[in-house]
């Protein structure tokens, strides 16, 4: 039997979701708290990496298992073991053709940003702050030129070569409520820091500390070095993971 | 002269709003704070207590200074020594008529919460759990009837004596987003836990645990017994202020 699980969790005290040895990740506490419950090493298969200190609202994982459980008790027992910093919001069977991986048609990340000269206490470690003036038709007039498939290279950070830099962004909307900011990207997957990578170009550019010109001309030379800074990983969350009707999930 | 700050605070590090021996207040490091950066001992007077653990978005304060002083410079000075769970978002020179309490119009709190069954890791510390379901059509038909003046006495927690228990409540608005619900409250005052043993009887109500006549019954018999349970501070934020225009602030 397959099961899927909805995960949230505050990325701050996690070298990210993937195992990996000498860190602690969420792969490997959700795993662990799963070999206690069922009584045998079980491997949980993600919808993707997250990177060190991200958050996730709504990360999706699979896993497989002899018994047929009860996916509400699961649920129940699994979060009485977890950390306090990851919790399974959902979990229910599936069909042995899931896979949270291939199966994800778009993941959607959040980008979490505060207009203001001071910290925000509520917000520490939540969203990151921004310093006035912020120019948000701007920067969703330049969002726009980022939709589409293009070879993002320039929107990736060096260190960590792929063999395509080809990708596909659904949709941005940025959400502006009070002194927030918050940037809601869709795609059919990301590169190493793209979405950190495409927030801080964007309020770069948005404080007219670059020309609007940016996105075009780092798309078209593929040069780094013409964007924003790489946003810090405490403002971003994997917000959602679509999959296909049939799937049920 | 005389100056205003809008204040935004973490409570959980905090005994409450008011300076008290042997527990630290908000207001004791503010006033320890700008004691450092105004060469002299100076008191603070808040728009009202918060009690502990509770947090605050816009709580107003005055102080008085001899200096004439740059509010931009003060304010980023102050935030430099403030710890990171009080900040200082706002400051301005008002007039010396103002009084952040005296001056006040209303008051309006906001109580965070999130219907689930399982723990949000992302929201731990800033909006309490609610179990499904909950009905939030019918919470919203009860809390029109707290709407004006009432003696609030079967709301309010006993061992805090007042004189008067009559406030005036100007409006209850409950907003529902994805899995939160939020219920903002605006009245001229609020009586020792007001805030919180509304929202219990509204959740309680709104759950099916306690009779939709629950909040007319506790209006007409100033019995706080037959409400819901107080809900914790964490849930709980200072909102908003208001001022008359006049006070330009």
């Amino acid at each position: 039997m397959r099961y899927a699980i909805t995960v949230e969790y505050d990325g701050a005290g996690y070298s990210g979701w993937q195992r990996q040895k000498n860190a602690l990740s969420v792969q490997e506490v959700i795993e662990d708290a799963l070999g206690v419950l069922l009584g045998k090493k079980t491997v949980i298969i993600g919808s993707g990496r997250t990177d060190k200190g991200v958050h996730a609202i709504g990360q999706v994982a699979h896993f497989d298992s002899d018994k047929k459980l009860d996916t509400f008790r699961m649920a129940f027992a699994l979060n009485a073991i977890l950390p306090e910093d990851v919790k399974i919001r959902k979990m229910q069977a599936v069909s042995d053709r899931f896979h949270a991986q291939r199966s994800a048609k778009s993941k959607t990340y959040v980008y979490r940003t505060y207009v203001s000269r001071a910290d925000s206490p509520l917000r520490k470690g939540r969203a990151v702050k921004v310093i006035p003036n912020v120019d948000v038709c701007l920067m969703r007039k330049v969002a726009n030129s980022l939709i589409g498939e293009h070879d993002f290279r320039a929107f990736s950070s060096t260190g960590s070569p792929v063999n395509d830099y080809v990708r596909e962004i659904y949709d941005i909307q940025i959400k502006q409520d009070g002194d927030e900011i918050d940037f809601y990207i869709t795609g059919n997957g990301f590169l190493y820091n793209m979405v950190r990578i495409i927030v801080g170009t964007l309020i770069f550019i948005g404080r007219g500390k670059l020309p609007e010109s940016t996105v075009k001309d780092m798309l078209e030379t593929g040069n780094r070095r013409l964007g924003g800074k790489t946003f810090p990983a405490e403002g971003l969350y994997l917000y959602y993971v679509e999959y296909p009707d049939e799937e049920n999930l």
